[in-house]
């Protein structure tokens, strides 16, 4: 028997569960640990030094230019991974699923996972499947963890920061958040935003012989590049300055901030690395990161300061200062 | 400012984000790898093979006799890693919350997080919490990943399954199956159905000495132990017989499944081991079991048989054979 769209009983865990994990999962990841859907995947690592990540992907609309919450909820595992100096090497999946999802949009969220997974050498190693009523869930949620090794050489840490020191940026921000809003909106021209959706690992095992040099890393997705600078900084002897004529927009997403009255400095990117490194390694960093398509308009933006120490403080175009603030609530709910 | 339910901005990235961690995971969780809120946990393994398992809660009502959603989550992911032979290490903890959940609610349902992992001797290593409108969830969804250590010694396959060996389960049967339903149906009396969601690590990691003689385990959760002993015998050489009389069920358990026609063999527990072993070893490993309060009514209920390969068979009280099926669809949706 064939169905389009899903039934509560694909969550029973009878028959029908049965036959959704053997048609729609295993034959897209089953050839590694989840073959035999044991309790748990056995892996064997290289390395005893691990990071372990967990995410939760809730994006509306589910698919948007440049991607869907399938290869979202990869890449942003992969990434969190990534940030911290480490290898992806597992996912896991874990799916939520409303009654009456289309089957079809089901196949194209799990190409995706397929597909990114590959693209960034990681392995489904373990997932689950449950089923919700109708408007008790909003189409297909996914919470995904991630094993990574950790890379040796890396040694990220707040307190490694010193004045003097570039903020880097590997590409353009807010992509992800202006596209999820003008899909949202309805917005559609010839500069249409579209997502940022990608994985930053090679920018980061690229430059692992300079991890010497390397401070910390983090990716700027909720909340935006605001948001991780001032992570960074509160209650730290430094501040940071950075500066708007360096920074990285696409046309696309500037021209929809400039309408909506939009502070790109607090929309998501989720396929953008800031990274904190010595002044010796920035350029070798840039030169490196600009070989690769995902970094190819990485920019330095800005510089460690002694003075402004817990601050980040933001130069415009004519050289005025202003404080760049962590936005206080909601900017968009549901943004990945 | 103090909010009495979560709003939207609880989960926008912003400042009431960066308040619910702080206030209510950093407090309970926060000794930690998670101290710092990186983006991924930095763990040490003291073993190169690791087991690594996830699992989606779901279940409705949040809260039951017995537990919540909260241990039900950790004593879930700990039971997958302990019935691969792994000794649970690390969780993650994923929580979708819907706008307008009680404040009051989602404390009580940290501190079941907390106690079931200081418990179970896992730390909550991880986490991500993200908020959704109104009507978009069912209060709050829990998706729980967790990494343990492969305890040396187990081999478990089912393919070292023989004719001949035993057939144990470490407690009740359908308990927390029936509990969900009594409460969901505001069924109360003096027998009132209890959840049995509990950790059987211990059972496991108690009889490593007599790994040698263990075949496979699994703990039998949505769709019963029928489930899982024909997920072990489907496309096998070899057959199972279990016994009616020997099968242990809970006073208020039989009632409500002998009121309502459910047949317990399909009904989840959530703190029960089963376990296929060579003969030798059972009566010490029930004797064991029997010794620790979630496994003092551990019972043989029947062995491994060369005939009716491929299926389980019950064995009435008295004496009459038929085939336990696995359950088609739907039995009871949201259990977990």
């Amino acid at each position: 028997m064939n169905h389009d769209h899903i039934l509560l009983a694909h969550g029973g865990g009878g028959r029908l569960s049965h036959q959704l994990i053997t048609q729609e999962i295993l034959t897209r990841f089953g050839s590694g640990p989840l073959a035999s859907l044991p309790d748990a995947a056995a892996l064997e690592l290289d390395s005893s030094r691990i990071r372990f990540t967990t995410d939760g992907f809730v994006v509306q609309p589910l698919e948007f230019p440049g991607g869907n919450i399938g290869d979202l909820a990869v890449h942003g595992t992969v990434n969190d991974l990534a940030v911290s100096g480490a290898r992806p090497r597992w996912l896991s999946l874990g799916l939520i699923l409303e009654e009456g999802l289309p089957l079809t949009l089901l196949r194209r969220v799990l190409d995706s996972v397929q597909r990114a997974a590959a693209d960034c050498g990681v392995i489904v190693a373990t997932g689950d499947t449950k089923v919700v009523r109708r408007g008790q869930c909003d189409g297909l949620y996914i919470t995904s963890s991630g094993i990574g090794e950790a890379l040796p050489g890396f040694d990220l840490r707040l307190d490694r920061i010193l004045p003097g020191d570039r903020i880097l940026v590997s590409g353009p921000l807010g992509d992800h958040g202006a596209a999820i809003l003008a899909a949202r909106e309805g917005f559609e021209n010839f500069h249409t935003p579209v997502s940022d959706s990608r994985p930053v690992h090679r920018l980061v095992e690229g430059v692992a012989s300079l991890a010497w040099g390397i401070r910390f890393m983090r990716d700027p997705t909720r909340g935006g590049l605001a948001t991780v600078l001032n992570e960074m900084t509160t209650g730290q002897d430094f501040g940071m300055l950075i500066r708007a004529r360096e920074l990285p927009f696409s046309p696309g997403t500037a021209a929809l901030a400039e309408m909506m009255g939009l502070d790109l400095l607090h929309v998501a990117s989720e396929g953008c690395l800031v990274m904190v490194c010595a002044a010796e390694v920035a350029e070798a960093i840039l030169e490196f990161w600009r070989t690769l398509p995902e970094g190819e308009k990485a920019r330095a933006i800005g510089v460690v300061t002694a003075d402004q120490a817990g601050r980040v403080i933001l130069e415009s175009a004519i050289g005025g200062l202003r404080v760049v603030d962590v936005p206080s609530g909601e900017l968009l709910p549901r943004i990945c």
